[in-house]
Order: C-alpha cells, then structure tokens, then sequence
C-alpha cells in the first residue's frame, strides 16, 4: 500500500469542501474516493493513459478492490495533497495513495485500488494487463 | 411550482443519511437534487415511461432548469416524504415537487425541474414534446 | 440572476470529474451545487467573510433559494470557470453564478442562490442582513 | 470479511440511481460507502446504539479503515439487498457487509468497516470498546 515504492508518481493539491464535511466537521470517510480520483487522473494523464486513451485502447479499468486507512481527520479547508503511483502493472494495475496535510506535510490517510483490464469489444476481463499499459509505463521502469 | 395541481402524482418515502447531511448537522442544500430524483422515478414509473423506455423511445430529457426552495432544514434520519407530479407537458416536461416531514406532514421544501426532449439519433433538441409522452399521459389527463 | 452586475466577482477554475458524470457521460444536473460552492468560497474569501468568520460573527447563513439554468451540457475534463458575485445583500444575500467552458468562454449554465441570515444564538432569522455583512461589502460598493 | 459469521445481522434493500451511476453505467466504486451506510444503520438501530444513542453515550465511532471488493458491477435500478453484521467487537467494531441483486441473491460486492471508539469529551481513542458497546450486543452474544 505504500505510495514510497510507486512508479509514475504524481501530487495534487486538493481542498475539502463543505458539501465533502459531515456533521462531526470532518470529510466523511466515504468521500475520500473522491479525493482518491484527482490522483488516479494525474497518474493517469502522466503516463498518457486517460480515460479517453483507455477507451481509444479497447479497455476499461475498473476498480475490483479499494482500501482506505483513515489516520486522522480531514478538515473542512485544510489543503491537503493527494500522492499517487503504481505499485502494480503485470497481471493488474494497483494504484497507492497518501493523502498528506499540505502545509504540514503529516500523513492523514493512506489508500489503494486495485484496476484489471476488461476487453470492451469481448466483454472479458483479461488475467494479464495488456501490452499497452506495459507500453506507456516503460519510461518509468 | 405547486404539486396541488399536478397530474400523475406519486409519494415516496426517503430518509435523509448521515452523509446527506453538512457539518450544520442538517441535509445540504445541493444534497436535496438526490431526494428530487427519486420522486422523479416514481412518477416516471407511473406513467410508464422511466430510463430505459425513454432510449427505447429515441428521446432523451436532460434538464435545462432547477429551482428549489428551502423553507424548513431536513434533519438526520427524520423520514421525509417527496410528493411529485408533472405541471407542464406540451413544450416541454416540467415537474413539481414537496419534501414533507413524514410523520407532521409539515411542508420543508418545494421545488421543480424542466426537462426537453432531444432527439438521441440527432442530438437536435425539440421544441414540442414526443408524441410518445402525451401517450403515456392520457391515462392522467 | 446575471453576474455582470454583481460586486465582489471572483472566478475559479474546476475540472469536471468521473464521479461528476451520469451515465449520459456528462455531469448530472444534481451535482453542479458542488461546482457552485466553489465560486461561493471564493467570494467569501474575497470579503474575508469565510465560514470560520460567519461563525465568529455569530451567524449562519443558510440557503433558501437556489436555481440553475442548463443550457449547455458539461462534459468529463473538460474545464470550466465559475464566475461568482454578489447580487443582493440589503435584506439577505444573494449570489449570481455563471459557468463557462474554460477555453472557448461560452457560457455553459447560470445560477443563483439565496441565503438569509440566522442568528445563531437564538436560532432566529433576520428580515435584514446584519451590520457584519455591510462592513465586509463595503470595499466592493 | 464474512458477514456469514457475524452477528446482529441485518439486510435492507436498496436500488441504485442514476446519481449514482457514472459514465460506464454502473454504480461509480466510490458511491459504494453510501450503500455500506444504509446497512450499518439497521445494525446499529437493530442494537439500539444508533448515532443518536452514541452521542449520549459520550463516545464518537469514526471509521478507520475500509475495504471493498467488486466481484460484479452494480446495474441501474437493479434491486440489491445489503446484509450487514458484526464481526468484531473487543478492540475496536468491526462491521462486514454484502451486496447482493435481490432478485438472483448473487452476491456483487463485499466490504468490511473498522470503527474505533473516541470519547468525546477527552478526544481520547479507546484501545478497548467501552462498556456499552458490550451491553448492547449482550443480547446477540
């Protein structure tokens, strides 16, 4: 799950919102995939493998498994940063995530998603993620 | 804006969660669009055209307006029910909704949304609406 | 509900996200409030008039009142602007809001929203907006 | 993660709308808490220790950790069922969720909630669950 051993990182900054706050004043821990997403974009777009890129493959991601360790609190406009990489691409493309306090720099929550590549012509979902992700990640190996 | 005069009216049951709800402990404002929706269904529902008949139908109806007035705040886990029904059907679809509190029957919230017919082969928006919905209206007229 | 005449505009940029997106791949009617909070938070940031100091002021300032007009859908990644200002502020506060398509400016959905003041102490709502907020709008008259 | 061995279990229905649904048609993977919520709801009134009751009881139950597996997307307006229980209790509440179609009973998604109890007039985490917490199961034991 640690973001530390990723390849293709990226950081984001990010502001919790009113409407992310529940009514302890903090953002419900439900709406941290939210938070998760501007990551997975940026990592998405540095590897030039959007969601437009992905359809224009013949593939789509989805999500299978996410995980969330919620440390501490997030409140409501504390600037955080979002770091993102990937810590797994052969049979499946795993994503880690950290979310730290901007300003201070301590760790708040830490995450992960795991994606696997489905043939959107066939409907299948592919056991092996296909020679294009292995493509578009080799500048970062 | 008002039901009273609606036809094709329906009255689901909703109850407000956790995470409908702001740091203010009440329901957000732009949390509400979500309890209009499902009065939405159910009327749509009713009248025996929801989503998936709508594409049968080669139309789709995206909404170009929105009002919602506030009058009371909804509270955590205080059931509320949505009354719903069509006010305008010739140019286009306007529908009127009320929150209530469903035990006071107290009137907390009102509001509409105005839906336009486009044709989905040609993206061409209509400025009457289909056949197909006065159709399905008859039986309420 | 037009922006060109309002005091203290601010314009923010946004990327439309994923989980903005309905299934007609644009972003759902219900989620442009997000978007709007936004533009809310930057004009109250601009009169120093943010959430933490409505709270030292001793006020709440609930919406009562909200519309949105469609006229042009918003689509994934596709960023916009939100122009914001005030509009009214004698007898409560209203603001004016204007999306536009980030590149190309076209004005894509306009909106306002209203709200009044609620002491905080009593609970009670005030037919006239306090002396706090006037203060805050006077550099902008 | 089971929820077959877990205790004071409860199932509750619920359909997926079009809120909830993201661009590929299927309930987006972050919306999933807001279904995890429903079920842990009924738990908690199913042992008479709902938010209201944790309130009075001093102690706040944030989750710190959450995980989801999607074994099968989530259709629009295709009825699930949500079955929830306890699964641990001495350290910290463990709750197990599944998501199952209603119709089929196949089961779509599986979860699991960890909460910790913090008193709320310390802010203190508790490394044991207090005395309520064991009360209120007593008759699930």
């Amino acid at each position: 799950m640690r973001v530390e051993r990723a390849i293709a990182r990226t950081c984001v900054q990010a502001t919790p919102q009113f409407y992310d706050c529940d009514p302890m004043g903090v953002v419900w821990h439900g709406n941290y995939p939210r938070f998760l997403e501007l990551g997975r974009v940026a990592v998405l777009q540095k590897i030039d493998y959007g969601y437009a890129r992905m359809s224009e493959s013949g593939y789509a991601w989805p999500v299978i498994d996410m995980g969330i360790r919620y440390a501490h609190p997030v409140n409501l406009h504390t600037d955080v940063e979002v770091e993102t990489g990937i810590v797994e691409w052969e049979n499946r493309l795993k994503l880690a995530f950290e979310i730290r306090d901007a300003q201070t720099r301590k760790r708040l929550t830490r995450g992960y998603a795991v994606h696997v590549a489905v043939d959107i012509a066939t409907g299948e979902m592919l056991w092996e993620t296909p020679a294009i992700l292995r493509q578009k990640l080799e500048p970062f190996l």
